[in-house]
């Protein structure tokens, strides 16, 4: 049986790290004798560049066919002022919805010789290990109308949601509470908007599903000021897609190790797409000097999450923690002590240690 | 000539509060020769057990003839399961939008003395001092429709602005940058929303009005990552209001000085409402150990932005200032080292410091 993987490279650091995740999987296909098919395709600001839309129908298809997908990254100076239909964004988001990839995972997880990297202070960044669950086909980011109205004087937006879409996320976030510590923190601003209220609802009718999970509810505002007092309260957060996307970014960079963290968007029963958390950082672009240790997490988690290996998922996150503990870094890290190296280095002493 | 101040205590520890910066205000009229009258309203939780709304009308209209108001703080769990329109926070909400307060300043600024209370290592935190200006009274919180739909299946909320909304609170973004570093931070969402497109729009038309003002346009999810990475790289911020309430609630956490952080929330040419950052704390109320500075320096700016009296309040903040440094401190500032003093010990100390 073998798994076929799209690989969609994207700008500017995206094609760099994609290419890393491609060789660890390699080795652990020889390792584990397992048989992975890879074939590329064009997302964002390269694809405008190629095919004039940042989302070509053959991309989109050939993800439809795949067993699995990793992304790189998207987006970069070159395409910013382009009309928003031309933007490598409407890419991400398009293959979000075309996919209907719902459920955005994002582990937050500090790597105990990266602490140090933590703007926190150790005591109160030491231990945290949490789960943002966000919603990502819904919300404000969808929502109809989005337009100027009142002939270019007011502008809308909506924040809309089925019952159904809050019940799968909601769903999912409980699972994966089960899968962890049990403890569920859902977020929303249930003393303002009635989306929230909704959700709320929602939240407190599951939990008979689910009488092992503990539920706390938060404000966001609330939410965004605990992630840094006392992140260690946390184990799983399940929120909305504009929210998510805010305390998903403002979580990772609280243990210092933005450049080491994996995501999974994952479909109802469809597939699933893995890309690392940070972004295609144009800055760094082409210099072979990027840290791949985020995508080389996402495609373990591809392994663990789409096909189910999880005993070849745990061979690479032990491989990356390894090499870690022998003080090799990148670039990124700035890591007083140890070798400093770059990607394809990085990338060879994990295939080693596999 | 006298200044008419309306006093709304509220709920949990706002009342022991608003007293403190009364004294404290009436220090300052004995030693500057200034005549301030105080009368007492209700709101929020307190409303509603007095008079079944969380915002009687009494209270609108003496706010409208005030000169100024302050206020303590809304909410408490004796309220929190109550429906919608019986909510302490919907008295909030309705006092912002009848007296059209649609620019809430909060100044972030960490205390030499208790920057080790941060969260923060003290290298990432030193030397920051920002200013949140978020719109208040538009956006997500106020737009129709905010509804269940489609037999109670789906729900929406609505972000809408007009133009003139946005202009103002962008306008008053800018000056705000004049009496301070000239140095404008924008944050929308204009990779995703349309709201955030008109927004941007506005703020580069308006750059020609400021020349000075140097402007950045950051994302909202790159924004809350780089208040924690990086926060001594922002002067003024900019955003609408559910962007503000996030990240102005995740900001003010990060000096460790939450207890200390005042904000103004002001009208065109009306009344100013200044209120301090933190919450009712519930769990400390009627103890008489809550920490009154907030409240105190909101009291400062109210000075200072409704009444010009900017001597007067030089003197609070100096005031406030030097009992820090002897060290005196209440119990949420978790200091080690001096005297522990409660909510009237402190009070008498800056007193006695005017
Ligand atoms: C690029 C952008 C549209 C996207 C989002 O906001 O969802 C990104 O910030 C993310 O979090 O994946
Ligand atoms: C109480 C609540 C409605 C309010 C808001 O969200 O505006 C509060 O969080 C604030 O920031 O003043």
């Amino acid at each position: 049986m073998s798994h076929n993987i799209v690989l969609l490279p994207g700008d500017g650091i995206g094609a760099e790290v994609i290419y890393a995740a491609k060789d660890v999987l390699e080795a652990i296909s020889k390792k584990y004798n397992r048989t992975f098919r890879f074939s590329s395709y064009d997302i964002g600001g390269v694809a405008i560049d190629q095919h004039g839309t940042p989302l070509p129908d053959e991309t989109v298809e050939a993800c439809k066919q795949a067993d699995a997908v990793l992304l790189g990254a998207v987006g970069g100076p070159k395409w910013d002022n382009n009309p928003s239909d031309l933007r490598p964004e409407r890419g991400l988001l398009g293959i979000r919805k075309a996919l209907d990839l719902y459920a955005n995972l994002r582990p937050v997880k500090g790597f105990p010789k990266l602490l140090h990297a933590s703007p926190l202070k150790e005591e109160i960044i030491q231990g945290s290990d949490l789960l943002i669950v966000r919603e990502l086909t819904g919300g404000l980011y969808f929502g109809q109308p989005s337009e100027r109205i009142d002939n270019g004087n007011a502008v809308v937006d909506t924040l809309s949601y089925t019952k159904k879409e809050m019940e799968r996320i909601i769903d999912k976030a409980f699972q994966s509470a089960t899968l962890r510590n049990n403890h569920l923190t859902s977020v929303d601003k249930a003393n303002v908007l009635e989306s929230s209220k909704l959700w709320r609802e929602i939240v407190e009718a599951k939990k008979a599903e689910y009488p092992d999970v503990t539920v706390d509810h938060v404000l966001v505002d609330a939410a965004a000021m605990k992630l840094i007092t006392n992140p260690t309260q946390f184990d799983v957060i399940v929120t909305e897609n504009m929210f998510g996307d805010i305390l998903s970014d403002e979580a990772s960079v609280l243990t210092g190790s933005l450049g080491m963290l994996p995501s999974a968007s994952l479909a109802e029963d469809g597939v699933g797409l893995y890309e690392p958390a940070h972004g295609s950082a144009p800055d760094i672009a082409g210099q072979g000097i990027a840290n791949p240790i985020a995508m080389i997490l996402s495609s373990a988690m591809m392994l663990r999450y789409s096909f189910d290996m999880n005993q070849e998922a745990d061979a690479i996150e032990v491989a990356v923690e390894s090499v870690l503990n022998q003080n090799y870094h990148t670039a990124d890290l700035k890591n007083e002590q140890g070798a400093l190296v770059n990607t394809s280095e990085m990338t060879d002493l994990i295939v080693k240690a596999i």
